[in-house]
């Protein structure tokens, strides 16, 4: 389908020049078509997503390559290769959260056609199939389950759920949602998947920073090393004993709010240790709250209830944490006579990015002269259950301000022109002597 | 009135022994004729304060006492003494909380009483007036106004307060719950005081600990020094910013529930090094909370409100709080990029207690053997009044249980006694050369 043919524009002789007014022209119609005053909404198998589908098959189409989907309604949209081996895959996914931004998730797929466009606009095939793949329902708040699209490819998303998780705000089931989108619940029913991990190369998920450091470190764009795995305990508690705040001396006292801040203090230190140390890790009592109706100002308080939310990278540094919390607590309950009640423990794995081609696009960004660092991934992303089914997996962020979720999301056209050519480039020499040992 | 006599009971020769079953047996009444399956209620101005304030005279006027009361309804019962000097007395309140213990007020009341039944028993005069007092009105938690009938006696209840403030439940104004109950608010409205504070030797409070420390400490009785004045925040408030736990580099969060635990542990920390340098002091966090509906536990908080109550003896001490209160705030918000806002400041002036009427009491308590401590009280009195009238002031804390203000307050008679036993002893030398420093 795709004929050599002369390149039309190029920076560096011979290199792929992704096609920037392409994405920049489509990032606009998902603007226009998807958004309001008071943001953007693309619901999972909803309207809004499914017309980001339509647009970018619709585009596809049109540079020439080949449009698949699976029985979850992801799209596959390949640009055929030089070779047989396995395959490119550039993806991430068109959903978005109600009244959020326009570029978590879309700045990924547009990356994958705008460098597809490049090797069609430069006359040239990719060493193997390229394939940009849209990922359906990425954002957890439309059906509260995680990474729908992505593990129906892998057909590990269960009966169960399909049939008992239901869309917020119109109640409609994830199947039957899958099914009025046109896919095949019945086949993901099956567990058969559509992917086969052996036959990808590459997965590589380009997205926007959802965290400050970019912006911070005046950097359009990060290598990310792993995407955090956690452990959690949204209902925790610490129980001391309500007494007069007047007539109760230091030494007698059980302050269910003085143990909960020392714990806060003392996980804080042990964070910044682990930090010093090199490792990678975020620890957070996002809540933390006496109880209304009997904590008072003039009573030493008798209760807390907390939520504690520790992320990192690494199994290990994890498992560290989970025993510094055990370790902190049992001395302060010691010390302060009050009895810490963690409750149910939660989280995920960590998903190590692929360090092979990690060190392959530090390079390329090195030879482009595209400021980067390398920055851990800490919100869960598609690119984890590649990463978990042994495919070789990477993402590239892009600087942005204000954060996701929100219509506030900032990413500059020329920082997602950078990131492009990074992925051009390393798509452009991908299985060559440089990136042997990324596969 | 009274005429010497040879003494009934003597545990020393020629010491005033009080009557112990004297007052058991009204203790006894109060629970039957004012308690109920729920614990105590003397309402202030109300039936269960009157059925007290009626069972004392009572007794008082069969010791053959005179009786007395002012415009406020407080019962002055006194004894007179052997020379016309500044009166000793002894009170406390015989109002309840709702639902209360039968001790809180009551025990100094009838440990006065006791004291006077045994001059009388003994056949002999005090050497100065021994008048006790019933004190009207002192639980706030029914007008919300404090020391009602000991300001009312020195002159200070406002008109504002007698037509403004209402009682819980029934919302009666002050002023005509004073008049339904026999006072004169006219005559309280011109200010003209009751209690002259020169004519007043002694102003002696006992009381029922409300914390748990001669408990702890296996002590019947505690001397106290002072009661404690305050210092307080009751609407602060943290201000940092909302991001995501995973996104977030330490570097970058302004987290408030860390700037406030920081905040609570250094606090702690200062408190502590005053308390080893000798100083009394409480601080209590008592409510600290992040904001229901914004905060969750996958987010950096970025709002704490929470409720601060510092108290101490000292009005010094207090001051050395509030710098160290703005100081460590101050380098919190440089480190951790938030902002406090501690809003209103309320509070209370501390109340000493006379030195040397502590320490003849010390004394007495050794010769005795009565085993005692200095202790702190950090509740509010009527003491406080009196002492900052310039009355020379003690307080006697007599061991108790389960704190007060509640049905379980357990003092035990025992420990009533050597209360009581110590307060006759220094009734009968008070003015001799061992006192003559206290005055």
């Amino acid at each position: 389908m795709i004929h050599a043919s002369e390149p039309t524009a190029l920076t560096r002789p011979g290199a792929i020049v992704p096609d920037i007014s392409l994405a920049s022209r489509l990032f606009d119609e998902l603007r226009r078509r998807t958004g309001g005053p008071g943001g953007i909404t693309r619901t999972s198998y909803g309207l809004g997503e499914q017309i980001a589908h339509d647009m970018v098959r619709r585009e596809a189409l049109r540079l020439g390559m080949r449009a698949e989907t699976d029985a979850a309604c992801n799209l596959y949209l390949t640009l055929e290769g030089e070779t047989g081996g396995p395959a490119i895959m550039i993806g991430s996914h068109l959903d978005s959260v109600p009244s959020g931004g326009n570029f978590d998730g879309a700045a990924g797929v547009l990356a994958g056609l705008a460098v597809a466009a490049g090797f069609v606009a430069a006359g040239r095939r990719p060493p193997v199939d390229l394939t940009v793949m849209a990922v359906r329902a990425e954002e957890s708040t439309w059906f509260g389950a995680s990474y729908i699209g992505s593990r129906a490819a892998f057909g590990t998303l269960t009966s169960d759920e399909l049939d008992g998780v239901l869309r917020a705000g119109d109640r409609i089931s994830l199947g039957a949602a899958i099914d009025a989108a046109g896919g095949d619940t019945a086949r993901i029913r099956t567990g058969q998947p559509y992917l086969d991990p052996a036959r990808i190369g590459l997965f590589l998920e380009p997205h926007i920073e959802q965290g400050p450091v970019l912006v911070a470190e005046g950097l359009p764009i990060g290598l990310v090393t792993g995407i955090r795995g956690s452990f959690r305990h949204r209902h925790a508690a610490c129980h001391g004993t309500y007494a007069h705040s007047g007539a109760t001396p230091k030494s007698v006292r059980q302050d269910a709010v003085l143990a909960t801040s020392r714990l806060v203090v003392e996980m804080d230190a042990a964070w910044q240790a682990l930090q010093d140390a090199g490792r990678d890790l975020a620890v957070t009592f996002g809540q933390s709250a006496t109880v209304p109706g009997e904590a008072a100002f003039s009573k030493v308080a008798g209760r807390t209830d907390f939520a504690l939310d520790v992320r990192s990278e690494d199994s290990e540094t994890l498992d560290v944490m989970r025993a510094e919390l055990r370790r902190i607590a049992g001395r302060i309950e010691q010390q302060e006579g009050v009895r810490f009640e963690f409750g149910p423990e939660t989280g995920s794995t960590p998903a190590k990015m692929n360090p092979a081609v990690i060190a392959e696009m530090a390079v390329l960004t090195e030879r482009l002269d595209v400021p980067a660092r390398a920055i851990s991934c800490g919100a869960g992303h598609d690119a984890a259950v590649f990463a978990r089914q042994g495919v070789p997996t990477a993402m590239v962020f892009i600087r942005n301000r204000n954060g996701s979720h929100n219509p506030d999301e900032a990413m500059e056209i020329a920082d997602f022109a950078k990131a492009a050519e990074v992925i051009a480039a390393l798509c452009e020499t991908w299985g060559s002597a440089d990136t042997a040992a990324a596969a």
